[in-house]
């Protein structure tokens, strides 16, 4: 493994997208736009499926499948939505190739025009509430909590590993309730789900808000979201959830009849998180010796590294190392026992390093004369030498601490980095300053919101949720504002 | 649930798409040949997925991530590859709709032609490979073990829920090998992990074989297979494992250096199974009630059904299933208490029928008084008063015996409907009458085969991997053969 990222104070985007190189992530693919997700990095997007399928599944939620395809005539049901989705998609006209009379290679067949052009889901709102159509008739039909984990495809120009790509992988819930009261319930229960799993598992703190109007989701009432910060000062949006209202009910005619006959359009959420949060867990921890992984979504937990000259030596150590191996196997915890004798143990520290393994076990020949091992943690590169015999116990505490610190340090981060500014002046000073999330009174028009964007490039990320009503004025209109709201330059 | 499937003896196609549809499988969707795959059915699927994605992992795959899109150039660069793609492929030639002018909605922005046009995977050789060319330089690269779980795309224009549709699911194992030897063996190993599936998860007997040449793979030199007997007696391709030799690291210069320094163009293999399996594990064990699932893929192993008339009833009877549930749940045994009081006992027994749920518990008054239960299985429909304190062992133990005996049974079928014949008139005979398997000698030329197959539509379903070596003559053209082959009329 070559070493040396750039160091993030130096160039933070670099270290970014080498850091996902490095440590076997992903990597961009001959087809503009879209990733590679290297079996490294999809080894930590499937801890974090599992992780979150889990508590969908908790909550009573079942998966399902939908088309790829959406026709063109769906998309426009819903004029927001089409005005959203169609600038940036897919468009499937052609189902059939044929050989070029020139000899050439192989060419589009014209005759195999299709009658209605095919887009490539961006999201799967229009595919799905044509399907509810038929699967609701009456209030016990509903609730449909349903989820899918799938593709999906946003033409994008300028791309960025995880962060930005034309096709990205996601999960994304639709469900249908009787009463608005229930599919608000929904919406706030699957975004507290998404902070639940951000802060325990991804140890990112996150802020729950909702979004303003002109960067709610197309064709949503109300967009709720979780906002994370990352280590050089940008937000970054994690997590949406929707509430959809009546909207795809009445662009697709769902209605149900109620206890009463009565018929009444369905309510209906969405809510997503997709392979963006790989980019939010790299760059929420991350150092410049490369990733740190928090524990709970570590792919390999602990790995095992034999120092050696020797084949005895080898075989001693191997001993020790197949004890521990087993023994943490049992508490449920990934072990790694790199044997390997093409690379050095110092080759093999830095890349695990580079990967993030949260805690590694180091076993030299003197180790076995005493009966100890050396045990060091990713998060603070602190080391130990430490008894055999106590070495398991100290590691599962170990790990309980790594995921505990990183998420304090990450939390201590943002309260640094948060911050009341009273005037437009302080605002801007802020932003091109130590940045962060500033928060400051808006007049609540997009006017403003568009104007400071424009100026300084900082968006409203959220209102947030615990926002306490307070009068004040807007920084920028001085007009009249009843709460903060949440700015920062994002991903 | 409104009852009454077409008996399969009557009429097997409409038994089929009815069943699909009434056991809440799956549904076409309004875009043509893709399907939607409904939470129950999708439920089968995430089981079958586990248990193959374990296996792979076990035989260490990792899996991984590769882009939807195949630029039209890599699907050309395999001659074969691409005669066996181009014909069938959804084709992304632009990237952005538009407003008309007249104001008549969304068109294709004539402006956003892409230069190259895109192909939706149909399988994704092209792609990988591409990228192996980066990832492989030396030995020390190798072996490559990777699997991705996908969506692909075939444009069909006769479909069928999971036996045909243009988008399915699947997984896709792509490995890259040293040696000739290596890959093959991966090529048997993989096959051998699906028929172990079919037959020890699905309860699904099948032949292992090898494909003739004109059935096999584009792009590969050995097609295997694994084929099963439906109950109509037709055959089913369920799986199949690719030897690709050194086609496609040719066609994209995949080299590899030796231990001496030598350049190699590497070996590769490619496997996969699809939501196809869906529809083979459905017509496998499933009557005139509707589905018959094994135990170890169905997603409600034991259903409870109370029977009462009143709420103190109810309470005495959710007390027991409560005990039940608790225990089979600490054992493994997934259970759904049914407590609605919206529908009948009886409605609820010919839903779980339907639904396919090996086990079903009824409790009612009596059973409370005498502490009985009442445990029928789905498979054979008997049914058996048994005391409470033994139910629980009772019911592991019979799910057992249901997964042994649906695969006994289908066993048993596919012996009776598998058929030696030694003249090209007994072999016409057998597939209008019982229908089924044929074995038969061929002269192991593709201009027998293609007659064969225009005269009885019976093609070459594989050269089973165990047949022995014997003298005979081909039933058509009376030539020399070395050993008989399978035939069937197949799905
Ligand atoms: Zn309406
Ligand atoms: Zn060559």
């Amino acid at each position: 493994m070559a070493k040396g990222l750039p160091k993030r104070s130096e160039d933070y985007s670099k270290w970014y997208n080498e850091l996902v190189k490095k440590a076997d992530l992903a990597e961009h693919s001959a087809v503009k736009g879209c990733m590679i997700i290297k079996p490294y990095g999809y080894s930590i997007w499937e801890k974090m499926q599992a992780a979150l399928d889990k508590m969908f599944k908790d909550t009573g939620h079942s998966n399902a499948y939908f088309p790829l395809f959406v026709p063109k005539s769906y998309l426009s049901k819903e004029a927001d939505h089409v005005e959203g989705f169609a600038k940036e998609c897919a468009v499937v006209t052609h189902y059939r190739l044929k050989n070029a009379e020139d000899g050439s290679g192989v060419i589009v067949d014209p005759d195999a025009k299709l009658e209605e052009e095919l887009i490539v889901r961006p999201t799967s709102e229009t595919v799905i509430w044509s399907t509810y159509k038929n699967w609701i008739q009456s209030y016990r039909d509903l609730p449909i909590l349903v989820n899918q984990w799938a593709n999906v495809v946003r033409w994008e120009m300028r791309t960025r590993l995880f962060l930005r790509t034309a096709e990205f992988l996601w999960q994304e819930g639709h469900t249908a309730h009787a009463t608005r009261r229930e599919a608000e319930a929904e919406t706030v229960q699957m975004l507290n789900i998404y902070a639940t799993f951000a802060e325990e598992f991804m140890a990112m703190p996150v802020v729950k808000g909702v979004k303003t109007e002109s960067e709610k989701f197309p064709g949503a009432i109300d967009t709720y979201c979780i906002e994370a910060l990352m280590q050089d000062g940008k937000a970054l949006q994690a997590g949406t959830s929707h509430f959809l209202g009546q909207n795809f009910a009445k662009a697709f005619d769902v209605k149900f009849a109620d206890k009463e006959g009565k018929l009444e359009h369905v309510w209906g959420t969405s809510w997503g998180v997709s392979t963006r949060l790989m980019g939010a867990l790299i760059m929420a921890h991350s150092d410049d010796e490369g990733l740190v992984l928090p524990p709970k979504l570590a792919p390999i937990q602990v790995v095992i590294v034999p120092i050696f000259k020797t084949e005895e030596q080898l075989e001693s150590i191997r001993e020790v190392a197949d004890g521990f191996k087993h023994e943490l196997l049992k508490l449920g915890v990934s072990v790694k026992f790199d044997d390997r004798d093409t690379n050095s143990p110092g080759w093999k520290f830095a890349e695990y390093e580079m990967k993030g393994v949260p805690v590694r076990i180091a076993i030299g020949p003197r180790d076995i004369e005493n009966g100890t091992v050396e045990i060091a943690r990713r998060d603070t590169k602190e080391k130990k030498v430490v008894s055999k015999d106590e070495a398991v116990q100290y590691i599962t505490d170990l790990m309980e601490d790594i995921q505990r610190n990183i998420y304090a340090k990450a939390m201590d981060f943002r309260a640094e980095l948060t911050t009341d500014v009273s005037s437009y002046e302080e605002f801007k000073e802020v932003l091109d300053g130590k940045g962060g999330f500033v928060s400051a009174h808006w007049d609540g028009t997009a006017e403003t919101e568009e104007k400071i964007k424009e100026e300084t490039k900082a968006t409203i990320r959220c209102i947030p949720m615990d926002a306490e009503e307070e009068d004040g004025v807007c920084i920028y209109s001085g007009k009249p504002s009843k709460r903060k709201v949440l700015f920062a330059r994002a991903y």
